[in-house]
């Protein structure tokens, strides 16, 4: 998508040295762009551990440009044990999200499937961009289908401005390119359509404040950000019309992992009959797991981030200021999963379903269950 | 209650110079504990509408001592809409809060019903006190009666620590000793009870942090921040067995109107059958509103509390930082309004009602609803 005037994905190969992945490392967001290159697997697994790249998709391509990476590592020693240890280590950076491992196993797969070190580089090459390439394509085809719920709501308003609620980041900065919950957003502001997004500012790490809203802005949509605590207010008195969020990792049976707070939106969009939708890529999916509260594991992440907060002083510092007292205990969990019972639909690829096993499944019919 | 090994209250008459009110700035907590001396009804005023002292017990006692510090101007000019005035001016700072129109009116029949400008300051001073002194008694109550819902727990869990959620901060500082929502943690902690706390944030003020985790940590008792996105989480998990918050306002039919997010928690403690009481001292109802989300103003605040927020750097200086893109537009709705429906009961001083008109009006007989 576009900043300023230029058209941007959020990690590409760099054209004229290949063993060179190119981030945007989002924790300078949104003050500055700073473009980071990643030179090895090592590197991948801290760029992802320590949220540089963050999101459903855009960490599943980065864990496919990993095991690129591994492969030059594998290309010099010949061991096998090169490759198992880079999965493991990008498969361990982030435990909610289900896309690291399945990138991870896809890139194992092809790797497996050709002889030699620099065949197998090459494969692995391939596979990264293919990841890469698919989940762009993904999320443009999410766009489309999401559009059309975007504008019969416009419809039905006479043309009035559609206002979306989204939480945390599920735009383009979450992925490759174009977004899952705020792609349909942009599809209706390309075709015309009045839109204005209501952005969760998303404690503790603020990603809707900083990338949702920097988003927004670069691609000139109209938006507004507000406290966490506010979308049900919003929502008790009409001034939200569709909630549109992503997903870390989605069941077969419709429940739905997301950032902290989303089931909180998701009972107030039920108790106020507002459309609540999820959009997400098919490689989201988890077809292991039938019951997401129970099962889902949910990350737990520090203290600090809780405590802590980075800005921008009035001096165009960058400054971490504390929020509590210094010894405050704190808990912090990264997820929560909104049971499919309160989730109106999943917009897919291939079309919007029912959050079920059976409007699952009838989508995605070459699936196995293995519950 | 304590800071450190003594005991304060919120707001307090200069021993020595009567014609002085002591308050907490509450905008230096959690960092420093700064003692303001008010010296007259427009100092008071931009004390309660700037939240140097905020919460609803206390702001009705900061514009009751506000009426009295406007008797002394009275004195000098023997002007009656000096006083008038006053009224305007305190009840006109922070619209959402009914203790402030409550206070002013109590203060006005009593100023009416004397003669002569330094009777009028003395009755003034007299109803101040009382104002204050019957908060901080009526908070003790609310403890007393609070303490019985969280020793039942505590028998149904056979001892084990007792888990209570609360929103911002309904604690002492809110009011004028004790406060609502804390009074039975309190009650409960100082009975040998085992209680912790999970404290919302609170943004974005973040009350919560700042000001509900030092009363608590001052008090010793245990407790963990939270962001505002997680009591849906810990809920869905078993974590939580009780949720109380305080009210700014709370309609005669149970309606509480509550710092902002308030609705959200309720929503999950309905859909995990955790029980979600609302604690007040009766001076917070309205009895000319029937139906709150329709009816009760909502306080809208500037847009700098959401884009900057201030803490403490690792130097130790005060500093405000920008959170999201320097020209995002913000929307900052101070409170929400928890339907009737979703509230398990409401705590008062005279005991624990259910959240209904009948409810109510049994416990406070000689209330005429006027709607």
């Amino acid at each position: 998508m576009r900043i300023g005037n230029q058209h941007y994905r959020t990690i590409w190969i760099e054209e004229d040295h290949k063993e060179t992945v190119c981030i945007i490392n989002q924790n300078h967001l949104p003050y500055d762009l700073v473009i980071e290159e990643i030179n090895s697997v090592d590197e991948m697994a801290v760029a992802i551990r320590d949220m540089h790249v963050r999101g459903a998709g855009l960490i599943g391509a980065a864990a496919g440009y990993g095991m690129y990476l591994a492969t030059s590592g594998f290309k010099n020693t010949q061991d096998h044990s090169v490759l198992d240890r880079a999965a493991r280590l990008l498969k361990d950076t982030r435990p909610t999200a289900v896309n690291l491992s399945w990138a991870v196993e896809r890139q194992i797969e092809a790797i497996g499937q050709v002889h030699g070190p620099t065949e197998k580089q090459r494969i692995a090459l391939e596979t990264a961009q293919a990841i890469a390439d698919e989940d762009a394509n993904y999320c443009q085809r999410i766009g489309e289908h999401g559009l059309s719920l975007i504008a019969d709501i416009r419809n039905k308003k006479r043309g009035e401005t559609v206002n979306v609620l989204t939480h945390c980041n599920a735009g383009w900065l979450a992925f490759v390119d174009y977004g899952s919950a705020l792609a349909p957003v942009y599809a209706a502001h390309d075709s015309g359509l009045k839109v204005h997004v209501w952005v969760d500012e998303t404690r503790p790490r603020n990603q809707g404040a900083k990338l949702t809203a920097w988003e927004l802005e670069q691609h000139g949509v109209p938006y507004s950000v507000i406290a966490d605590n506010t979308g049900g207010h919003l929502m008790q008195h009409g001034w939200v019309d569709l909630v549109i969020v992503g997903s870390d990792r989605t069941t077969y049976t419709g429940d739905v992992a997301n950032k902290i707070g989303t089931y909180l939106k998701a009972l107030a969009a039920r108790d106020n009959g507002v459309p609540f939708y999820a959009a997400l890529p098919s490689s989201t999916f988890d077809w292991q797991i039938r019951d997401g509260v129970k099962e889902i594991p949910i990350e737990e992440r520090g203290d600090e981030e809780v405590k802590y907060i980075e800005g921008i002083t009035n001096e165009g510092r960058k400054e971490k200021v504390l929020l509590t007292p210094l010894k405050s205990s704190v808990v912090n969990y990264g997820f929560d999963v909104t049971p499919s019972r309160l989730v109106s639909g999943i917009i897919t690829e291939r079309g919007i379903c029912e959050a079920s096993e059976a409007g699952i499944m009838a989508l995605f019919p070459e699936k196995q269950p293995v519950a």
